[in-house]
This record gives structure tokens, sequence and C-alpha cells, in this order.
């Protein structure tokens, strides 16, 4: 089996940087999924979504908190859909967005259920406990594993803003996963897109990490200044995730042309601004 | 129903401070369960110990990613346990100890899976991004909220104890919850019995707020000195946690028996040496 790094550079090679984001919710599901017990209408919708956005995206990210809110039946859907995209689509690595992050003896647990029963090649983690907490996902040097840095949300300053040693918080994070916890070259950064000039400075920070991008489309962050200040081409690419603008592009019967459309586009849209930037 | 802070107030005046948490590794379990199926293995042992520690703790701590790592097995054994617990010991809240956080509209998922469907009267979150992203759990008033300040894990300063703005990070996380998130009066605060001078000093800055205290007994925390630096008669109580040292006390036919008893020992302990403190 290919370690995530490997099938994320042959994705950039190919040049697709999309990953698309599995928040699957009942309440917004198009029609012809709306009326199965739950479980079933979560798996089915979002085989059907993976199956129409593959050929424009790089990554698929689901998000386990979507599933977790409908339990068990929740729980086994996200392990179905993470299984047949491994099985379908083998060469397009899945990134479990679980930010997870408990004392190293609990996260044995979470990588077991992450890595090994669900298959996941990747996962977002929080770094309030600091390495040696994170270290049992370190140590599975064939995964990723995401580090939060710098969070899309309205709220992300309170903490991650805070001046830390002449430095913000996320940079400091930054830097340490960069130099200290990307010892088997696994890591990687959350950076949101809705905070450019941020982006722009961790990228500088940590040239070579991969980032996971989100907060492009419906939480209003730029493409244009995500792809320029994101990419690096001394080996840190990008994964730009959109959710909510993609999958649920429509709510009818052509649900799933819709969210291709949706995909081709954006995927189009992030190699125009590559192809016009100065190659390094 | 009683709110969170109406059931963890009426066990502090019982005196009962002690948190037993349900920490289940199949690895572990004593003989009775060991050649079960994995999900009915988890319940039938939970039930068990929930049974014969009921007389000697203030709340049960279920972690869940020891029941993740059983997948949808481990979910519903989740599930099952925390129904058993609020059915049969109705005034014992349940802490579901699943280090939740992320973006607002994610959060509302979690909120729904740890206090709707698993029936948790209390959770523990991530402070990192920020209270914007933590209000969908801060607005179920009834619900018991603790952030994480100062974890127990020997790794634990490489970001929380970075100074930040005069003060380290864990500092600051509590002022601002204490100040800021706590409107709703439903916020608590994560302090590892590991680290008795900075537990102490988090309740010199926050007396009014309930600490759950984890790393007494396998993580080696001293007893003393979490009771004596954690306990304010200000309103402030402490939940201590113990969890291996009381559920594995024995992998015998005796282990229920031999987790009462060291649940005992701990409550008595904890009550001996509340008895030898001034009064406030």
């Amino acid at each position: 089996m290919k370690s995530f790094q490997e099938l994320i550079k042959a994705q950039w090679r190919a040049k697709q940087f999309l990953c698309v984001g599995l928040d699957p919710d009942l309440d917004k599901l198009p029609t012809p999924h709306k009326n199965k017990p739950a479980g079933e209408a979560l798996f089915c919708f979002c085989r059907e979504i993976v199956d129409a956005v593959a050929p424009f995206c790089a990554a698929y990210k689901p998000n386990s908190a979507f599933y977790e809110g409908y339990g068990a039946e929740g729980w086994e859907a996200l392990r179905q859909t993470i299984h047949y995209i491994k099985e379908k689509y083998p060469s397009h690595p899945v990134i479990l967005d679980a930010k997870r992050g408990d004392v190293g003896h609990s996260n044995a647990g979470y990588v077991r259920a992450a890595f090994d029963l669900l298959r996941a090649d990747a996962i977002t983690v929080h770094p309030y406990l600091g390495e040696e907490a994170v270290r049992p996902f370190l140590e599975r040097e064939d995964r990723g594993v995401f580090v939060l840095c710098h969070t899309s949300n309205p709220g992300a300053a309170e903490f991650q803003e805070l001046n830390t040693e002449g430095m913000p918080l996320y940079i400091n994070v930054a830097k340490k996963v960069s130099s200290e916890w990307n010892k088997r070259g696994n890591c990687g950064l959350v950076v949101g897109a809705t905070y450019p000039e941020q982006l722009a400075e961790v990228r500088e920070k940590a040239p070579e990490l991969p980032f996971l991008v989100p907060g492009v489309g419906a939480q209003g962050g730029d493409l244009e200044k995500t792809v320029r200040y994101g990419m690096d081409y001394a080996g840190g690419g990008i994964v730009i995730n959109a959710s909510r603008g993609v999958i649920y592009a429509s709510n009818g019967d052509d649900f799933a042309t819709a969210a291709a459309r949706e995909a081709e586009k954006l995927t189009l849209e992030i190699r125009g601004i590559m192809d016009g930037m100065p190659k390094k």
C-alpha cells in the first residue's frame, strides 16, 4: 500500500489539488436519498458524490462529526464510505477530518479507529497536548498527520494569534511541527483559506509541509490568494478543500452532476491560477 | 432532567468527588469477559464496573477513544454504557471524554452525538479554535463543557506553558473560559493532577469553575496536593478521575469487587484530606 505522501505527490504531479469534503447532513440530502434510513442515506449519497467528483479531485475529506451525529449507523456509513473509496479509487487519499487529540495511551484507540478500522490515509489532530501525546499518530509513518495551525473559523484568533515568544501561537505551532514533529516526513498543517496573510506567513516558515486548506466556498476564502500564498515548489503542496459548495451544489435529481461540475470548475480555476504563477 | 451543574453539586454535598474513568481495552479485560464478541465484552465489563463503584463515586468518564478503537460495535457499546448509567444511576453525571473541537457547524454533529444520542451530561473539548467554535456545546446550558487547560501528559508544556501576554497559555485559557466562555455557568476546566503547582495557579484564576482532574493513579499524580490545591469552597469543586488503577485493579473473577475496593479507598482518602483542610 502506498503512503499518504506518495499518494498526494502523485496527485499533485497530475495537477490535482482539490479535496472534496464529505459533510453529509440528512436535512440537506438531495431528493433521491431523502427518505432512506439514516446510515443507508449517508453512504449512498457519499458514494454517488465520490464517483461523480473522482476525475476532478486529488483527495476526499470525510468529516467524522457529520457521521457521528447519526450514532453507530453513521459510524458504519463512514467506514463504508472510506472503504468504498480505498477500493475503487486507491490513488485518491482519504483525509479523515476528526480533529482528535488525547494523551498518548488514549490516542492509540483513535489511531486504531482511523487508520486500521476506517482505513483513512491521513487524519487531522489538535496541537494542544504537544508532540509527545500525538506520537501514536506520528509513528504511523505511512499515514499523514495534519496538525491544526490556523483554522478557518471567524473566532480562530482567540488563542491562535496570541503572541508567544515574539510570534503568534499558530506560527509557533507551524515551526515546531516543521522542525520537530516531522521527523518521519508525514506531517502537514491545516491553514484556513479565510486568513490569506496568515497562510502566506505559515508557508514561509514551513516550506516543505503539505497544507490542508479548508474555507474556500461557503466560508468565503479567496481561491486565488490560497493558491498563490499556499503553494510552494520546494515540495510543500496544497490540498484545497471544498465541502458544501460542491456536495450540495444541487438538491435535486442532478446533484451528482452538479457536484462534478463544481469540482471541475474549481480544479480548472486552481490550475489557471497556478499556470499564471512564476515557476520556482 | 437535572443539569450537569445540579447533578455534580449534589454529589459534592454528599462528599463524592471521585470520577471513575471507563477506558475499556480488550487486551486487559478480566477473564469473565475475555472471549466475548468485542461490543458485548466492552459493555458487559463496563456495566459490572459501573454497578460495583456506584456507591463510591460522583461521576463516570467514558473515554470515547477506547470504544472507537472497536468501530461501530464499540460506538454502540459506548451508547449502551451511558444509557445504562443514565437509567440506573440518574444522580451520577456522565462526562464523555471525547476531546472534540471543530468549527461551529461541524461541532453541531458532535453535540448531537454526545448530548442527544449518547446522552452524556458533559463533554471535554479543545480550546484551540476559540469560544466562537465551541459555542454549539456552550449553548446547551444544561450540559457541562470541560475545556482542556493543563493536561496530565508528560509533554503537556510544549504549547500549554508558552508565555502569552505575560502568562502561560494554560492560564490564558483558564481566564478566558472563566470570564468569557462561562456566561451560562456550564463550563469547567481539565487540569492534570501530575502538575500540582499549575493546578493551584489555575484554581486561583478560576475559583468558581468545576475542575476535572485526571492523572491520579497510573499516571502518578499526587492525591493530597490535588485535593488541597484543586478544591475551592467558593463553589469550584473537583472531580478527581481514576481509570486504570480502579477498573483493572484485578484481572481475575474478582475484578468488580477489586474495583469497588479501590474506588472506596480513593474516596475515603479524598474525604480524609478534605477533613484536614481549613474550612473557608
